[in-house]
């Protein structure tokens, strides 16, 4: 492993100070943050332990100055090991007031006379009870919705954060060449899953958090499944899509493959997502806009004889989430600016019931995009 | 792999069943749960898709009849597979109107002039943005709090339920019976926990979502960190703390080792934590509270000397979740009923910045206590 691990204090001041710039453009005096990655990015906090919905979590960016992590008493050590310098912890579960009060008299003490700010829009949600939620914005002020300032800070990203995708990107596209020499008709889709997971670790990525997948005869209908008994067979489709990460930071792309032999519908089809990729490698650059990237790709796939998909968007951005902002669609509109990191997925139905979805990662350069992951092969790869 | 995969229809019309006849007590038309447990606990519906947090996913349970699904389309061939058959589906992402309206129109339609619930308390959130929470109760009508009905289903178990937490646990515990032979001094703590999630993988459990722990000279400060370059060295303590999964369903206990020697402290410290399960067990039965365990535990660590800890509880309930309802606390005061499954998480610090924290898996019984995760030895083991 040679990507370094963590930041140093200077990503999180330099995070910190564009918050505050915008904050201060607007008129807002403290932002309140409750989410893993929101409170990660603004802090360096890392651990697993957000997976129990026990305790809330709180950091509250002033206008100036570092952030201020309202925790529980638990994470108090490790809070105390980041950048920050003021941790205010009680001790949780405290049904009564779980950490409301402290919280509270935090953002009162911070914000002065200005708007409190909490990102409420598309992509956010608010990690606590909503009973707290009322609580907090009765007795403090209501929040003004900061989702744009959050978005805008965490679409782009810092070179440290690139190396840390591009790290990941590299091991999983690894494991995806391994996958011939893994998988063979007569496993079950179980146990298929089990060995690419091994694979992915085995390479060296720290955890597989997203690991969906089908199979199916001559094709598969359904991409955000679990694995079942099915044993896979003789011109089986087979699609992974894998969310690996490496301190943190995601990768999240996708491989076709059929067994021993595959319809024409099936090898056209893949071409055709192929193809759209290229077209949206070629729009994906600064100043163009995720629509355009869309309807780069759309136009390939109409061309090729779409007939839809369900899937609501053709890629997304990436970071400490395996999705985040923007979204490739026809009326997203979000501006891409160098160092973005997103994914390309392109899909179809090339006949009902039979989707083809195929993905890569990239960083948006000067030049234009830069892949993260190694290029799928041009042509449906048999196993 | 011997569990039963999934659920069969009964299962789903017990819970569902069991939920109206609260509703029709409280007088409540219909309940709105958003979050992946509890979407999956009504219908079954399990993808680890809920970690894009692009697209909310809804499910309204109403006064009678089968739960009814309101999801993004990417999930419409996987929710029409379980056993719901109202499956409402829209084009997601689509952030001016991400579901609300198609969502607002069924609990219109299904609530009649009974009060809308939704879990509003401990351990909930609502898995939406804050805007569409409000534009929701704007829209429709003020929720009614319904934690304690979905905390009162979810806490006890099912035979089937339990089945697939002894399956995990069982593999758990080999997986920690093999430890002394994946690890040694001169290991990296990286180097550990990937030897470690491995190993439990290779045992068989579907996915390690969850794993902490810590190395340290003669004690350990912290059980929530992830892995650092530390190299382990002789007089080291280690705890490793997993959640891991079949199915879907949660393990979560942890071990402590030392290497080549330990103290006596912290040989005293593992024998009071071990002694504490024991009580811990013993007050473990249907008619005791939570609030009984705690104390049963307590008086172990402080005739042990304890320092106190900061993780406020000494265990908890599991399920879907690693850790859900109740806390065992000094104020919690849950009563504890049969098939509920619990961890006991008896910890101290035994010298300042030395905790030691043991932590086993079971299901109550009507005579008590049966283990899911197979004993801790009960002196420190050493490696």
């Amino acid at each position: 492993m040679t990507v370094e691990r963590g930041f140093p204090a200077e990503e999180f001041e330099q995070r910190t100070k564009r918050c505050q710039a915008e904050m201060a453009d607007q008129g807002i005096g403290a932002i309140l943050v409750c989410t893993e990655p929101e409170v990660r990015y603004f802090t360096g906090f890392h651990t697993p332990f957000w997976q129990s919905p026990t305790r809330p979590w709180f950091t509250v960016i002033p206008a100036s100055g570092k952030p201020i992590a309202v925790i529980p008493s638990i994470g108090g050590a490790s809070m105390s090991a980041t950048w920050i310098d003021d941790v205010r912890t009680w001790s949780s579960p405290a049904p009564d007031d779980d950490g409301i009060s402290l919280l509270a008299d935090c953002i009162r003490e911070v914000a002065g006379d200005g708007a409190i700010g909490a990102p409420m829009g598309p992509e956010t949600h608010m990690r606590m009870p909503l009973r707290d939620v009322d609580r907090l914005r009765a007795e403090v002020a209501e929040f003004v919705d900061v989702t744009d300032i959050i978005s805008g800070l965490r679409m782009v990203k810092s070179e440290r954060e690139i190396e840390k995708h591009r790290e990941v990107c590299g091991l999983v596209s690894n494991a995806f060449d391994e996958l011939p020499n893994l998988l063979a008709t007569g496993m079950t889709e179980r146990q298929a899953f089990a060995a690419f997971r091994a694979e992915i670790l085995r390479q060296g990525v720290d955890d597989v958090p997203y690991l969906v997948g089908a199979t199916g005869p001559g094709g598969i209908d359904d991409i955000i499944r679990q694995p079942s008994d099915r044993i896979i067979a003789d011109g089986d489709l087979l699609i992974f899509d894998t969310g690996s990460t490496i301190d943190g930071y995601f990768s999240d792309f996708d491989r076709n493959f059929a067994f021993t032999h595959a319809s024409q519908g099936a090898k056209d089809a893949y071409r055709a997502v192929w193809e759209a990729t290229e077209a949206g490698l070629e729009a994906c650059r600064p100043g163009a806009t995720t629509t355009d990237v869309f309807a780069a790709m759309n136009e390939v796939l109409k061309v090729n004889g779409s007939l839809g998909n369900d899937i609501g968007r053709m890629g997304h951005g990436l970071g400490m989430q395996v999705t985040e902002w923007p979204s490739h669609t026809a009326t997203d509109d979000t501006v891409i600016l160098e160092n973005m990191v997103l994914t390309l997925e392109p899909g179809l139905l090339w006949e009902p019931g039979k989707a083809m979805v195929h993905e890569e990662n990239l960083v948006v350069r000067a030049a234009g995009a830069e892949l993260l992951s190694r290029r799928a092969a041009p042509e449906l790869p048999i196993i």
